[in-house]
C-alpha cells in the first residue's frame, strides 16, 4: 500500500509495520529524545503532532494520554494498554496512506506541520525505546540449545534434562542494554586456559578471545501483573507490547570458566545490543505460523494461546575492517520451540512480578537445515576449531576488534505484500581497556 | 551516648547508628512515602526537617540538593555521593544528642518543630527505601557454598571449581524485592519427584514443597560507573551507600529441576525482602576485621583494599502460628570469603555498568563451627533429611504455611558501647495460590 511519504521497496518501514521508537533531531535544535514512528526513509514526530488538536481527536485515546508523547521513552505509552497501542497505529496509518479520508489529510495537506513533524531518518540519533526494569533471557532456540549442548555436554543427549518440560531462563543485566550502534567493549574476565604440555591448566585474567555475537528477538512488556498473581498464557497476549533484535554479546571463554552452578554472568553483562524501533505487537500478526519443533507434551498452565511464532527472516552480516559486510546466517524465526506467551506464563508462575518495559530474549536462534543457520560464532565455528571464512579471504572463529555484527529481521506481508521489518541492530568491537 | 530523644538499651538504632529509610504516617494526613533517619523507637521526618532553613546551613550541602529529602525513594540522596552522606549524619548526629551546641539545638528547644518532625516508630509504614535498577546476587558465603556443595555435589571437594579464584554471583530478579513485613506467597513451578519403587522420575506442577530462607546482607550501589569503566577495588568504597539485611527466599525443589545449565530462576524470582533501614557504609565502619576465611591468592584486579568484612551478630528467629519465635541460627557477618569491594571490582570487571540504587546480595551466610551457624534450613536439615526443632514440640525441614522467618543483624560500638543494626527484616508464608 503507499503512502504519500515515499517508502523504498527495500524499507522495513512499510505502512504494515509502523514501529516506534525514541529520536532526537541531529541537526535541529530540539535535542530532547521524543518518540516517533518510522515509515520509509522518514521518521513521524510524535512529540510535535501529540501538540496538534486534530491528532488528538484522531487517536482518539483521549487529550490526557496524548503527554505520553512527551516522555523520553516509550514506557507510558506502552503502559496505556494494547487497545490505545491499536487505536494510535490505526490513526497514523490512516493519515499516512497516500489518500487520506477527510480529517486524516490534515498532514498530508499542511506543508507547515509537515515541515516540523516529518523528518528524515538520515537527521535523526536514536535511543533506547524504553526504560527497561528487568531483562530476562529465555533459552528457546532449540536447535541452538541442541548445537550447545552437543559441543560443551553429551552430543548423543545434547539437551538439559528440563529442556523437554520448562522454557529455561536466566535473569540478565538490564543496565548494559544498549542501542543499536553503540560501541561493544571486548570485555576482560577470567578464563581459564587449557594446560600447555605435561602442564596444568591455568585461570588468567585478561580480555576475552572468544567474544561471540547471539542473533535473538527481543520483546517488551506492556501490561504488569502484581505479585503473586501469574499471567495465565491465554491472557498472555494483553502484556506483549512489540518487538525488536536483539544481540546478546557473549564472551565465550569468560562464561564457560565461571557459569556452574550459578549460570551466565560476566561473560554476558558487558553489553546487549537492541534495535530501535520496537515493531507492536499486531504488526506481526500476519506472519505467525505453527511452531515448527514444538514440546513433545506441554503442562496446562503453559496451553491456552496457539502453539505459533512469527516467521521472519533473520539475518547476520558481519563487516571487518575495510571491507564490504559478508552475510553469514540467513534462519528463521520459527525456530523457538516455546512461544512468547508461554515465556510470559513460565516467568509469573512463581508470582515473580512483570513491570511496563520490562524486557524479554528469546535465546539465540538457530536453524536446523545447514551450519547457514546458525545464530553464533560458537556454532559457526564448532567453538573455535573450523574458521569462517569472511570479507576478501579472511577468516574468523571468533570475533576480532573492529568487526562489525549486524543482525536484520523482517518479513513481507502476504496479501499486501508490505514489508515488516526491525531495521538494524548494529555493534562494532572496541579493543579491551587497559587493566592497569 | 544519649540523646534528648530516648533509645531503649536494646534499640540497634543508637546514635552511632542514624540509618536512612522511607516511610509514611500510619495516622497523619501525610500519606506520601518521604526519607527519614531512625533513632530508638522514632523517625526523623527528614521530608518536614529539610524544609527548614537552620537545617539546610546546617546539613551543608547546599539548599537545591535538599530536594533530595523530597523524594518517595532515597536514590537522589545516595546519588549525592559519600560526602553529603557524611555530612548529613554528622548534622543529624549533632542535632541529636543529649545537649547540642549551639544552632544544633534547633529541634530539641522547639516542641511545634519536634511535632511535626518527630514520629514514633508504632505510626509508620516502612516502604522499599529505593528503586532498584538491578539486583545481583554474590556466593561469597564459603561455609555455605561449601554445605550445598557437600549435599547435592561432591562432599570431598564441595566447591565449585571456579570458587577459590573468581566471587561468583548471579543476576536476581528486582521487581520481586519487597521491605520487610511484606507477605511471602509460596511459589509454583516444574518439580522433579523422585521415583516411586520400580518408577521413574517424574516432573509435576504445584506449589513448593522446599521453601526456604537465605540469610544475606544486602548492599546498595549510590555512585554509577560508565559502561566499559571498571571500578577498581581499591575505589570502591565510594560506590557503597550502606547495607540491609536481605532473605533471599528460595523454593529448593524448584531451583534444583530448573538451574542446569543457567542457574537460579524461578526458584528464587517470586520474592526477595529486605530490612527498611540502609545503615550508611561509614556506620559499619568501626565493626571491620581481617576476613576469617580469605581466599588463597587474589589476583591484582582484587586487590587494594583491606581484606576485611565488619563483624556483626546475625540471627534468625522462626515464628509458627500461634507459638513464640525461636532462635535456629546465630552467626557473624565475618564468614564471607570476599569483600564488598571485591564484589564491586568483580561486577564492573567485564564493563558491566553499575547504576544508583542496584543491590548486591552476598550469598547466604553461614558459620563452620556448629550447625547452629547454618544461614538456610537446606543447610539446618540437611535437604529435608533432619527436621529442626521449633517452638513447642514442632518440627520443620522446610517452612510451612503462616511461618514466619525474622533476620536480625547488630553490633556493639567497641567504644561507645553504642549499638547499631538493622531492625528487623521479617516475613510470613502465605499459601501458594491456585493454579486454576
Amino acid at each position: 500500500m503507499a503512502s504519500w511519504i515515499p517508502i523504498p521497496a527495500e524499507s522495513d518501514f512499510s505502512l504494515d509495520n509502523l514501529p516506534f521508537g525514541i529520536f532526537s533531531s541531529r541537526h535541529k535544535n530540539k535535542p530532547d529524545p521524543r518518540p516517533g514512528v518510522a515509515i520509509g526513509d522518514h521518521v513521524i514526530d510524535l512529540g510535535a503532532l501529540s501538540a496538534v488538536k486534530i491528532f488528538q481527536e484522531l487517536a482518539g485515546v483521549g487529550a490526557t494520554a496524548m503527554a505520553v508523547f512527551s516522555r523520553t521513552t516509550l514506557n507510558e505509552f506502552a503502559g496505556l494498554g494494547k487497545e490505545s497501542h491499536h487505536k494510535v497505529r490505526k490513526a497514523l496509518r490512516s493519515m499516512l496512506v497516500a489518500e487520506p479520508a477527510g480529517d486524516y489529510a490534515f498532514l498530508r495537506d499542511a506543508p507547515d506541520l509537515r515541515e516540523q513533524t516529518v523528518v528524515h531518518r538520515d537527521d535523526v540519533v536514536m535511543h533506547l525505546p524504553m526504560e527497561i526494569g528487568d531483562y530476562t533471557d529465555f533459552y528457546a532456540g532449540v536447535h541452538h540449545a541442541s548445537n550447545v549442548g552437543s559441543l560443551f555436554r553429551d552430543p548423543k543427549n545434547p539437551l538439559p534434562a528440563n529442556y523437554a518440560t520448562l522454557p529455561i531462563a536466566y535473569h540478565g543485566r538490564a543496565s548494559s542494554v544498549v542501542v543499536s550502534g553503540s560501541p561493544v567493549q571486548r570485555p576482560c574476565g577470567q578464563i581459564l586456559v587449557p594446560p600447555a604440555a605435561g602442564g596444568d591448566s591455568q585461570v588468567v585474567v585478561g580480555p576475552s578471545n572468544k567474544l561471540d555475537f547471539e542473533l535473538e528477538l527481543g520483546c517488551f512488556v506492556c501490561k504488569p501483573n502484581d505479585i503473586g498473581v501469574p499471567i495465565k498464557t491465554g491472557d498472555a497476549h494483553n502484556h506483549i507490547f512489540g518487538f525488536v533484535l536483539l544481540n546478546d554479546w557473549s564472551a565465550r571463554d569468560i562464561q564457560s570458566y565461571e557459569y556452574v552452578p550459578l549460570g551466565p554472568f560476566s561473560g554476558k553483562n558487558f553489553t546487549t545490543s537492541i534495535s530501535p524501533w520496537i515493531v507492536l505487537a499486531e504488526a506481526l500478526d500476519p506472519f505467525y505460523a505453527p511452531i515448527r519443533v514444538p514440546p513433545k507434551k506441554t503442562f496446562p498452565y503453559l496451553e491456552g494461546a496457539p502453539n505459533t511464532m512469527f516467521d521472519l527472516n533473520l539475518e547476520v552480516d558481519v563487516e571487518l575492517p575495510g571491507e564490504a559486510p559478508t552475510n553469514i546466517t540467513a534462519v528463521s524465526s520459527n525456530n523457538l520451540m516455546w512461544s512468547f506467551p508461554q515465556m510470559v506464563a513460565q516467568h509469573t508462575l512463581s508470582g515473580c512480578p512483570l513491570r511496563t518495559g520490562d524486557l524479554f530474549g528469546t535465546g539465540t536462534i538457530s536453524g536446523a537445515s545447514s551450519d547457514k543457520e546458525y545464530g553464533s560464532l560458537l556454532e559457526l565455528s564448532k567453538n573455535g576449531k573450523n574458521a569462517v571464512s569472511l570479507g576478501i579471504g579472511s577468516k574468523r572463529t571468533f570475533l576480532q576488534d573492529g568487526d562489525t555484527v549486524t543482525l536484520k529481521g523482517y518479513a513481507i506481508h502476504p496479501l499486501t505484500g508490505g514489508r515488516v521489518g526491525f531495521g538494524e541492530c548494529t555493534g562494532t568491537i572496541q579493543p579491551a581497556r587497559s587493566l592497569e
